[in-house]
């Protein structure tokens, strides 16, 4: 382990340098980065081949994830650009008073330092990640899906380019050497080196990370969310939002697993609704009283903490919305929760009491997302309560500090 | 563990009736508790005695943070008042916007839900850390030191009172059942019932936490805190700030343990610390240079990362501010540093490049305390970077979750 305790040394002593630049300056080699990104685009789609072509074992959906091309590679690009014109997250007062000893008190956003980051397969998860991570005045340590070692080794390669060009240490957006499961047990409990890991993928991954890790963590854990249709919703929306919900990308975490349907309209409105997913070729499963109204498969006690990933909705029919709340409070992951109402005490009720990163009042669970939010691309989507809740941009890899003014005070 | 797990739940349904009462009422239900700890002194002082009866073989210091008397159990009510007076932390919007979808989001402050506390013997941390985590709308889980389990025990007793007497689940101010290593061992493994554990305390505290938590921890860990003094340093603010920081209360984590000094300035400024040290029975412990201008014990390398925890003082003498500010980052634990300057530069690149909780421009490192920062009581010293740095109230005891409302929007 002497060679990554060498390794993660360089990245720390790499993050002061980070945390010194100015600004502008981030957002200019980000811009560099972007460029140079397009200029070698042939050797990335070249290390991109080799993953690929290893990878014909995959399903299609995970080989779509995996495989780029020109225009994904300048979409790459164009990700760098995007976060580079973003605000400077860094030196923001978020607070500021005048204490009783007549000490000015500034509490200013600051980097975080080191930020480790395991995810999936995806490349363009690898440029995303490190642009944050150095717009926000981090060191990125970044671990990838090993399908796409080739490609995140290449993209990398050209980040640190750029870094070195300007007499920067390289190790401010660094892979991790060694990407085995021991590495990263190892790994997370380097609180010595490490301030921040954020883990983004399956269960496996994430417990892992979670049971060993002395180093605090931020999850990206799984989404069983909740549409809850109130029985003063109005039936176009309710139809509309839940089919985008569940439909659109099913394989999304802030895509609903399970629909609630007050008592009061299930007869109406199971009908209308089986033909709309139907169409969508959802598979559905539902409760006794479903399918005493629609034709579905049976629903276990496990689909209502399933997270499927796939065109499957789960259905319970509710008698009002203290049996919605608790059911949710019982299966849902804090992820997403969403009601379709008329209804304001219901909406109220709903948004106050579900405890969970989002709560949607008319709208689609599938606007979870840092982009959505506008907060530019996202490092993930955090259902811890700490330090981040929800969508994780920039301002979400800061965290701050309290700068004093006296002048000669000294506590009696 | 059976027994444990039923305890959890119960407190876990706890936060959930805790988290729907308005402001109002739990700064109410604080008053009352307040008066039933003044209508109940008799009570808590007969479970003390009892407490420092047992406790003969404790050192005076540590008997003096045991004991209680009449005027101590006012303060212990004093304290309610002051936490009920506070503005309530609950519902706060922190931020808010219109999304690009025309979704109108709302960041708005929320309890954590159930947050455990484990610190040291004095029992009015027992009433002020309960206080706090209401004031928040949080349950409680308390574990305080063995020698002091009577009188929390009493305290908790005459707060769970006042919630039983009003209706409320007395789970919502919780001590821990078993307080054992291997419970709190335990304990902190128990995510799916606990959102946060604050551990405050010694090393070997500190560590069995975080080395076994998977619930997220934020932790008062120590105070290696250094006053450096600049070549610009006026002396009479510098002797006054020193002597301050170091022997007002040594064992507190926000004194300090090493004075750095710049060497333009040594020879003058030093003897006449040293008398001014010696009049307050300071031992003094050098570096080389030091020690050729001034007697005093030869420093070793441990002295440099040392918590002393008593009158003592590491002394060093540094070439310029960029070996003040390496000495730091390397042996400082990241709490409070100060400097003493009148060089305008000199403190702004001090509070720039520091990263620690607290960095103070020419005041005692001794302010960093909730009290002083205006918040009201603390729960304590955070010394992570997440969720809360330097001071934690009751604003730190919260987090965030965004509401959002539509009308009908779903994702493109």
């Amino acid at each position: 382990m002497d060679e990554m305790i060498a390794f993660l040394q360089k990245v720390k002593a790499a993050s002061r340098v980070v945390a010194t630049l100015e600004g502008k300056t981030r957002s200019a080699l980000l811009n560099e980065m972007a460029a140079a990104i397009e200029a070698n685009s042939a050797a990335i789609l070249a290390a991109n081949a080799q993953d690929t072509q290893e990878a014909a074992a995959l399903s299609s959906a995970m080989r779509d994830r995996l495989e780029l091309n020109d225009k994904r590679v300048l979409e790459i690009a164009k990700g760098l650009k995007e976060i580079a014109a973003l605000r400077d997250p860094i030196g923001e007062t978020i607070d500021g008073w005048i204490a009783e000893d007549n000490l000015k008190i500034e509490k200013v956003a600051v980097p975080i330092g080191v930020v480790g980051v395991i995810y999936e397969s995806r490349p363009n998860v690898t440029a995303d990640v490190a642009a944050l991570c150095f717009k926000s005045a981090n060191a990125a340590i970044l671990k990838g899906g090993k399908e796409a070692a080739r490609s995140s080794a290449a993209i990398v390669s050209v980040l640190q380019g750029v870094l070195e060009k300007r007499g920067l240490p390289k190790e401010a957006i660094a892979l991790l050497p060694d990407s085995s499961r021991e590495a990263v047990k190892w790994l997370v409990k380097q609180d010595k080196y490490i301030d921040l890991i954020v883990p983004r993928g399956g269960e496996a991954l994430i417990s892992l990370v979670v049971q060993n890790a002395s180093v605090p963590v931020v999850k990206h854990d799984k989404g069983v969310c909740h549409l809850y249709l109130h029985e003063s919703a109005e039936y176009d929306k309710a139809e509309r939002i839940a089919i985008n919900a569940k439909v659109q990308k099913p394989s999304a975490c802030n895509a609903i697993e399970t629909l609630l349907i007050d008592e009061a309209i299930a007869a109406t409105f199971l009908p209308k609704l089986k033909a709309a997913f139907d169409r969508n070729k959802t598979e559905l499963r539902g409760c006794a009283k479903t399918r005493a109204i629609i034709d579905a498969k049976a629903a276990s006690d496990e689909d209502w903490s399933a997270e499927y990933l796939e065109n499957v909705l789960a259905i319970k029919v509710v008698g009002a919305i203290d049996e919605a709340i608790t059911h949710i409070q019982t299966y849902g992951s804090a992820h997403s929760e969403a009601i379709i109402a008329r209804d304001y005490g219901a909406i109220e009720r709903f948004l106050g009491e579900i405890d969970a990163a989002c709560v949607y009042a008319n709208a689609s669970t599938r606007f979870t997302d840092g982009g959505k939010f506008g907060f530019g691309a996202e490092v993930g989507i955090s259902t811890n309560k700490f330090h981040a809740r929800g969508p994780m941009g920039i301002k979400e890899l800061t965290t701050y500090k309290y700068r004093i003014y006296g002048n000669g005070q000294i506590r009696s």
